[in-house]
């Protein structure tokens, strides 16, 4: 599989689900400086990105929406079925649970752990929820490569260290601690008070050029 | 004030959940190098940071937790209490509303906005909920200037317009659409399909060299 960066695979995730709205709203074709706006970046970056998938359009009425999405699919998707790991059905593990569910018919958070009786061997927005010390054996057993750490801070270098060693080669990070991890795990680190606090400092202080960033 | 890169200001909130955690174990030096070890980043970095914010440790026993964590709040924290609104009380925005209360003495959600009759003008989380077409009086009545998005794509643009009329100067967006704003404007642009599609492809495909990022 070529090696695309980040950016390039965050914007081709934001094209399809701009094609998909396209489409839901009976639009059929759409032009790169169309799909460029909504997205926010240059019509040469749409199609510099599209390159990377090797699609080219048809330059007279613009990009078939329906296949466009399509062909970012089979760059984007999970041929098979990629299953995700949740450690932690909080609050905020809960709402991810929810919010994802059903998003992507090849990509599913397949398995959930808590530590809560009242949640453990259940059933929660249809993903089982195993105990947490079974979190290693069941994401080995299951083959599954990808979780999301939504446990407390005090307990995520210990989750992220079974689900390693489990064989997890990504992850996204909710819990507000940084993860350390071998050089072979990716790791992309989200966190809302951060970003909260962050926000809300630009609000006070005005607005950065974007030069500064 | 002066103006801070958004990655600076990124880690200092960073340090500072890391040396409050570090006061939590009873710990109440720390040398550079251990936040920068916790943080992920070279010790150089720290002091480069703690420069910004005119902060100088003692060399010997390394900076004294209690008041390096005091330094970048007064640096970081509203001086008086800063308001948040939230647009969007479905999963994901009361998780959010849940996640943050009581995290930030001056920073707190203080009016939420959803159309759900169930939600409205009852508090939720101790955060009062109101209808969302009276969003843009309240708002700017209450002369809030940080706003999250967690309503539906389709409706994310026009509730950013409302906000952004109501005085509104930063945001972070949860909908999975880009939003258009002014140049004043701040928006920080969170999505989590995004984000997991990418992690995803990355267990796939292997990890990216750093400098191919």
């Amino acid at each position: 599989m070529p090696q695309v960066s980040e950016r390039t695979i965050g914007r081709l995730s934001l094209y399809r689900r701009l094609l998909d709205e396209m489409r839901a709203g009976g639009v059929m074709y759409a032009y790169s400086h169309q799909l460029a706006a909504m997205a926010a970046v240059s019509a040469a970056q749409v199609r510099r990105d599209l390159m990377v998938i090797g699609y080219s359009g048809s330059p007279s009425r613009g990009y078939d929406v329906w296949q466009l999405s399509q062909s970012i699919g089979v760059f984007l998707d999970a041929p098979v079925k990629q299953g995700i790991a949740l450690a932690g059905l909080g609050n905020l593990g809960r709402a991810i649970l929810s919010y994802f569910t059903g998003r992507r018919p090849n990509l599913a958070i397949v398995a959930s752990f808590d530590n809560d009786a009242r949640k453990v061997n259940r059933f929660i927005h249809g993903c089982p929820c195993y105990p947490s010390d079974q979190m290693g054996r069941i994401v080995e057993e299951m083959g599954i490569q990808t979780a999301i750490i939504a446990v407390p801070a005090g307990s995520a270098q210990a989750v992220a260290d079974q689900l390693v060693r489990a064989g997890v080669k990504s992850m996204v990070n909710f819990a507000p601690t940084p993860l350390r991890v071998p050089p072979h795990v990716y790791v992309e680190e989200t966190d809302i008070t951060t970003t909260l606090e962050k926000v809300a400092y630009f609000a006070r202080s005005g607005r950065l050029m974007e030069d500064s960033k």
